[in-house]
């Protein structure tokens, strides 16, 4: 056996994990479908989250499932309120276009996700300087559980126009943990080739030269 | 051809992913060799970051790719200073643990990357409210990273022991970039089969039980 697990991945691994990361998509509402998610997805979803690195093995994530209609109607009243302040950011064309993006699926998906970061009461290894490790381990649960998604055919949304406080609220969340996302999960009834955003133009893609600095910024 | 990019994997590749989240490991000091990273595969790593997803398709990352043995240094000495304070934190047996274990590989790993938030100076979409979305859009680049360096036999390690605003000046970072995390990448004589500090009992791995809730958080 490989006792040191070297080389325990081929080429064709590596051109796996490769295509999951570029069809990863984020999904909004219109492409949802009502259709149950298999308990054994949803468990092996979890558990890619919970094999994520950690600051200090601190696994510092708790993961509010969410079938209830009623909870995920309250959710959607938040966004509503948020994203009628979010649109008013923009101006001229990109106004336009906002006012007419569907940005969440929250009541479409058959389930919502609401992801924590738990603190810990004791000094944590690693995050003793920077604090901000902690929130950060739990983006990379999140990270992990969206490509596992993507493999299983399944579509995630990240909502980030709520505010966190109101969720937290809903959910009876204990006044320690920190709302780091709330996602909805499903089958879809399809994945775009390419963001939406990017087809439309909101943005463009950057390049790896647009983003790659060599071993220090120049002095300015 | 399958135009909705519906049922792209098989579920030999969703194990394929299965085994590079569970085998990815936070790489330290003592493991690094000093053998080079082929540009082309530290190439496909940061293809992974940026292809990440991201807020309002935002893309905010920047990569510092530090070779330079004296950058390492000076990085180094801002960890030697906050893991003595860090260290400090402790108390008892788990002090003395602390002082035993080896924890970043800054100036034995051929590469460190330093990876920053840059903030856009306009509205972003799906910011306006949780501003934390931006750095987080980072940590998602930065885990599809570390899963691609695994799947290529390469080691990532987060050393979050570091002042961020000294790294800055050392870097000249502009003013306005937040550090999000420092990494040091290379080959590795090997991979632990299971985290180190899972070995040594600093903490234990948490199962889904302990992580899960169901609909809400119980009324206190």
């Amino acid at each position: 056996m490989n006792r040191k697990n070297l080389n325990m991945f081929t080429l064709e691994d590596v051109s796996t994990l490769e295509r999951i990361i570029k069809n990863r998509r984020d999904v909004r509402g219109s492409r949802f479908t009502s259709q149950e998610i298999e308990p054994e997805k949803l468990e092996r979803i979890l558990h890619a989250g919970i094999n994520a690195p950690s600051v200090g093995f601190s696994q510092p994530w708790e993961f509010v499932l969410i079938k209830n209609q009623k909870i995920k109607e309250q959710v959607k009243a938040c966004f509503n309120v948020e994203n009628k302040k979010g649109g008013a950011q923009f101006s001229g064309a990109k106004q336009d276009l906002y006012s007419k993006l569907k940005l969440e699926g929250i009541t479409e998906a058959p389930l919502n996700i609401a992801v924590f970061y738990k603190p810990s009461p004791h000094p944590v290894l690693g995050q003793t300087t920077m604090k901000d490790a902690g929130p950060f381990s739990v983006v990379c649960a999140i990270q992990n559980m969206w490509l596992m998604a993507r493999a299983l055919d399944l579509g995630l949304g990240w909502i980030s126009i709520i505010d966190p406080e109101q969720v937290k609220s809903i959910l009876n969340a204990p006044e320690d943990h920190q709302l780091i996302g709330y996602f909805a999960l499903g089958y879809v009834d399809q994945f775009y080739a390419i963001p939406e955003l990017e087809t439309i133009g909101w943005d463009q893609r950057k390049s790896l030269a647009d983003v790659v600095v060599y071993e220090q910024y120049p002095t300015p």
